[in-house]
């Protein structure tokens, strides 16, 4: 991967600003002094106006504090600059959205949501990224709570295209949501959403496993975020690992963070055609090639390019900030189940390798920011 | 000047975020994930490494909590917006910087500080702007014993660009820094730092008033800035208001904030052939039709555009924050000496029309980085 490290160093950086107007003689005296205060005192009179009269409308800041960085865990926050950056890049590509990156050197809760708070009167909207569960999960309820517009990528994102991929994995292996026995490995932020969007689709057989193992009602230690998967979620109240977890499971999400977690043997286990969402990044839970020593009938998704069917939330969140800085609505879990069904949609006529729109296909945007712009709040 | 609204309605916002690269499938996986992995952990070893492989090195924060926005004086953060967005505008134009506007929403210098100190790890600098003194001086203190690299423009930049005009001006009328009688009309960020570089290139006879009237040793409720001004300045330690202050003057320097503050009888009390610098933005101290009531022997120069003889910070910004990136430099009062000599230097004939060089001189970024680059610190 030195590969990644030259290109990285020979950009430094994957974005910049840009001017979005030619300056000349004539124009100066409008967009700087003396003209701006014209403006500043329009924006003074309500702060509301700085929605007409500066990019506020269209700017994104990226929070994270680089507890959970792509790739590297619980760092410095500098490095997740990079991802951000990344994001950033995206953002603007696919969804028109000036984001700006803004990795915080704390790792206090309370000083990440004063930050927001204090940041805010830049932006229109925020996303969360790469920050551990159940602290991610606190912030996104306490910065909701205070009115912002915050969207969480690892989680809310993560659920959206997973359950997306769903949709169409099922149609190929001829299954139904309400029948299937769904096993997810991981219960951070992404594992919590992926539960939460499940439940709210209907699905009723879930169960889920940490590091610890199965979750289970009554389980020792565990936050309110495991509880309620726990209430919700292993209905026979099972014990154990992941052996135990797969045990006949019609599909397999993997949002572990650990590469490798499962192998052929576990395949072997699972319910006949078997779905197996491999997501974590870099390292999956385990690859095709793993899988075959076992079966060759089966349809694998996995969160990287170089494999057929990228579950990455690339797939969604261009979209989706597109969408909330359009309408200013928040993204809850009805719109997020709107948002799945409609990038399933997209998808004709699903088969093992195409389940899921590839991140540069052109209808995305345009289908999740419709589902925002129809979406009516209860 | 409905016109600079509708400028501003029609952009909405003057800047955007531009990707740096033009992505491919090729290069997805390098810049993105998993490739972009492999960076953060290389930062991850070694916050430094962000220099290296992300744009922090070549990123700016411009910082207020809109405390003195510009022509509209203490208001909400957002009214600072579109004045940060020109700054960040010609950053980027004129300096090659990335700058990122972030208007605060709180008023307490604390919290200023801990926000500086928090999203520290995305820049390699900051620009402190439009808060009002003391606390902006309180913040540059602060900042500076932190160890971050923070350049105060109200400040630093005016100071800078005020003394090299004062070097040609002097010229053009014959006269002497060392003998000449100067006043400063306001005490605020630019007037401390006027202060401090006449006091620091040798002015032997200053006097500063502000809204209480003038500065003189044992004045009561002054803070430790209007004490420092008071015990280098006012030898005579004089009383009175602005009357007193102009009188037998050879330069008048208004950073007051106040338009019109002084007229034709001020300016007829002056010394013969003064030099008038009405600098306050978007309404200068006087304007040449009331000074030529008086006399047409004089140098005049403003803050603005539509005048001859523009002093504005922008002559500075761009090439001293180009510098502070290049080289990872503090600005202090002898570099700031050294900018203000180079950029004099760049006008041959100092005439009444010309003391200063307009912004867009392609020679100023080069010639301020060359002074960062060889100044070598004490």
């Amino acid at each position: 991967m030195n590969k990644a490290l030259n290109i990285h160093k020979k950009l430094k950086g994957k974005i910049e600003i840009h001017p979005k107007i030619k300056v000349s003689k004539n124009n100066l005296k409008l967009i700087y002094t003396p003209g701006v205060a014209e403006v500043a005192k329009e924006i003074a009179k309500n702060p509301k106006n700085s929605y007409k009269y500066t990019g506020r409308g269209n700017n994104v800041a990226i929070i994270t504090d680089g507890s959970r960085t792509l790739g590297a865990g619980d760092t410095v926050p500098e490095a997740s600059l990079p991802v951000m950056e990344g994001k950033a890049m995206f953002l603007k590509l696919l969804g028109g959205v000036d984001a700006y990156p803004l990795c915080l050197n704390t790792k206090s809760k309370e000083e990440i949501i004063k930050t927001i708070e204090i940041i805010s009167p830049n932006f229109a909207a925020f996303n969360l990224e790469d920050v551990k569960a159940p602290k991610s999960l606190e912030i996104m309820e306490k910065i909701n709570q205070k009115g912002f517009i915050i969207f969480h990528d690892d989680e809310q994102g993560v659920a959206i295209v997973v359950l997306a991929a769903i949709f169409n994995a099922l149609k190929v292996v001829g299954k139904k949501l309400d029948k299937a026995k769904i096993c997810i490995a991981g219960a951070g932020s992404a594992g919590y959403g992926i539960f939460k969007i499940l439940n709210f689709a209907g699905a009723k057989n879930i169960i889920v496993f940490d590091a610890k193992g199965i979750i289970f009602r009554g389980r020792k230690g565990d936050n309110k975020y495991l509880q309620e998967i726990a209430s919700s979620t292993n209905r026979k109240n099972l014990k154990g690992g992941k052996d135990e977890a797969v045990l006949g499971c019609d599909v397999f999400i993997g949002v572990s963070g650990v590469g490798d977690l499962i192998n052929s043997s576990n395949i072997g286990v699972m319910a006949k055609n078997p779905i197996i969402f491999a997501i974590s990044n870099p390292s999956p839970e385990i690859i095709p090639a793993e899988i075959e020593k076992t079966t060759r009938k089966y349809v694998f998704a996995s969160g990287r390019p170089d494999f057929k069917n990228q579950i990455n939330n690339i797939v969604v969140f261009p979209g989706v900030f597109r969408g909330i800085l359009d309408y200013r609505k928040k993204i809850n879990l009805a719109l997020e189940f709107k948002i799945s069904k409609s990038i399933a949609g997209l998808i004709k006529k699903p088969s093992k390798n195409n389940i899921i729109p590839n991140p540069f296909d052109k209808r995305l945007v345009g289908a999740i920011t419709n589902c925002i712009k129809n979406f009516k709040k209860n």
